[in-house]
């Protein structure tokens, strides 16, 4: 039998950090692969040549990575995206095979761990106990999670497990999607009037929305507006969701206590950005949601799994909504 | 019917505070009960006079209340405690009756809220993305919770419940205790030996231990040494438990990171308290283990309830473990 030919299209994240656990994880699938990085990849000096285009089975890809035009590529039966957010890559008009997106245990875990994290940080007031220790013994208590509300808007993979995590602490979380969606123990929210009602009861807001043209800067002065006067924003989704002239408005006002940002609209953030020095914004710098290559490789391997086997394969782009 | 005759005596949590709590929590319990605050607690000016000595059937008490004699209290069914721990109390010779520490799930949530902070906290490396805004973007993406050795030191009510938060989260729990205690997805450990496998491991070390002979500065020089270089201690239990030279040594050499604290030998922590100014160390004002009024309050009555029916009492110390 012939290997399957899988063509590694990334430059961040890289061929050297992925080319060992994507090996071990199509051995572990019993996948007979023959792997090989793009033209333009960073490579190492003995990676080999790559694959004709029209003989490519699989690309697993990076948004960043060297392939563009995905015409060529007559054989493939479908990309496989490194990361979660596949704006950069769904309105590519080449890309007609199926894309898939990545859905990386890891990741989720990640995730979960930065939310809540940052959750518990701003719920117990830990700030000035980190950052001043002025000798005065000033004993207060925070409020009982039971009594902190907490609205995630974006309920997919991410959003619907730091759900979880927030109620099996005792928050009440409000989760808000675009279509209808249930989960135990969270009110859910859908819809234009769902979304005002949803920020209206946060405390702590969490921004988990894919990025698509209805969730483009839809954290406006409107919607900061809709919060209550000191609610806390945290945004480890994407950041275009974020007006970011509005946010820096209602962070002078007072209405935003604290933003606590993951993502921006450009990254690396550029030194003079104003969320840098700013008191009331912590950047940290698109840490919340990384890929770990160990779990993220065997989820492409079982997906390659599946497509050779005639199964479908897992999240599937819906390329009319965009993600 | 005779009303329930009860004493209230505390200083902190105070009269004022806890009066409508309990009267509330009573009289939900149906519990006839005629409440007084002790002479020389914190006075409101039409508080009613405190009962007889002995025509008192229980005592709420904290150990700073002004009854330290139990011995006139010949009617005396139970004495219940308004904190969690009883070192201040249990020692009290005066004290025959039943003793009975509080267990108040508003403190078990705050204490389980206040670690898994901190925990994540540390586990995040968050600091330095709080204090510092550098302008410089440099991504290092922490371990995920599941490659991050927890151990709990103590594994009574607060030990247990924070040991099913962090393994809900997918930290690797040990939790170590002095009598053999089992919990599900947590390794559980007990005695000298145990104690010392218990250290080793763990890159995170809680402790929430009852302050007895046995457990003062159980957290020495010797057992700072076995834990690996770099571990971050959190201590929301006891003051008492650690070594406060030793772990200071321990914080110069790097063999400890960081240490949070919010317990202390003597409270409030002196000013001049080499731990306020010290860059490792973290002080929060014995905020981890508040009792709750609203909750509390119900723990009392029901313990009253069950001496009224002749069930047995809830969470009564081992006078001779001493707690």
């Amino acid at each position: 039998m012939m290997p399957i030919n899988v063509l590694f299209s990334a430059r961040t994240p890289r061929w050297s950090e992925y080319e060992a656990p994507l090996r071990a994880a199509f051995a572990d699938a019993g996948l007979d692969v023959d792997l090989r990085p793009a033209a333009g990849t960073t490579r190492v000096a003995d990676a080999p040549p790559p694959h004709a285009d029209e003989e490519v089975d699989y690309i697993v890809c990076a948004p960043n990575g060297s392939v563009t035009d995905f015409g060529p590529f007559t054989r493939t039966k479908a990309v496989l995206n490194l990361w979660a957010g596949v704006e950069a890559i769904a309105p590519n008009k080449t890309l007609t095979q199926p894309l898939a997106r990545m859905v990386d245990p890891g990741l989720t875990e990640g995730m979960v761990e930065w939310v809540t994290g940052h959750v518990l940080r701003h719920h117990l007031w830990l700030d000035p106990q980190i950052t001043g220790q002025t000798g005065a013994w000033r004993p207060v208590v925070p409020p009982l999670a039971r009594d902190r509300p907490v609205t995630i808007l974006g309920m997919g993979e991410l959003g619907s497990a730091c759900a979880e995590a927030l109620t099996s602490l005792r928050f009440p979380v409000t989760g808000w999607s675009r279509r209808a969606k249930t989960q135990e123990g969270v009110r859910c929210l859908w819809g234009d009037d769902g979304l005002a009602a949803a920020l209206e009861s946060a405390q702590i807001v969490v921004l988990l929305l894919p990025l698509t043209a209805q969730t483009e800067s839809l954290i406006d002065a409107r919607a900061l507006a809709r919060l209550p006067r000191g609610a806390v924003l945290l945004n480890p989704g994407r950041g275009g969701l974020i007006d970011d002239d509005a946010l820096l408005a209602a962070l002078e006002t007072g209405q935003i206590d604290h933003a606590t940002l993951d993502v921006f609209r450009t990254e690396p953030l550029p030194p003079e950005h104003p969320y840098w020095a700013h008191p009331k914004v912590t950047v940290t710098p698109h840490v919340a949601s990384a890929t770990r290559a160990g779990s993220a490789s065997r989820a492409v391997a079982e997906n390659i799994r599946r497509g050779e086997s005639g199964a479908p394969f897992l999240n599937l782009v819906d390329r009319v909504a965009g993600y």
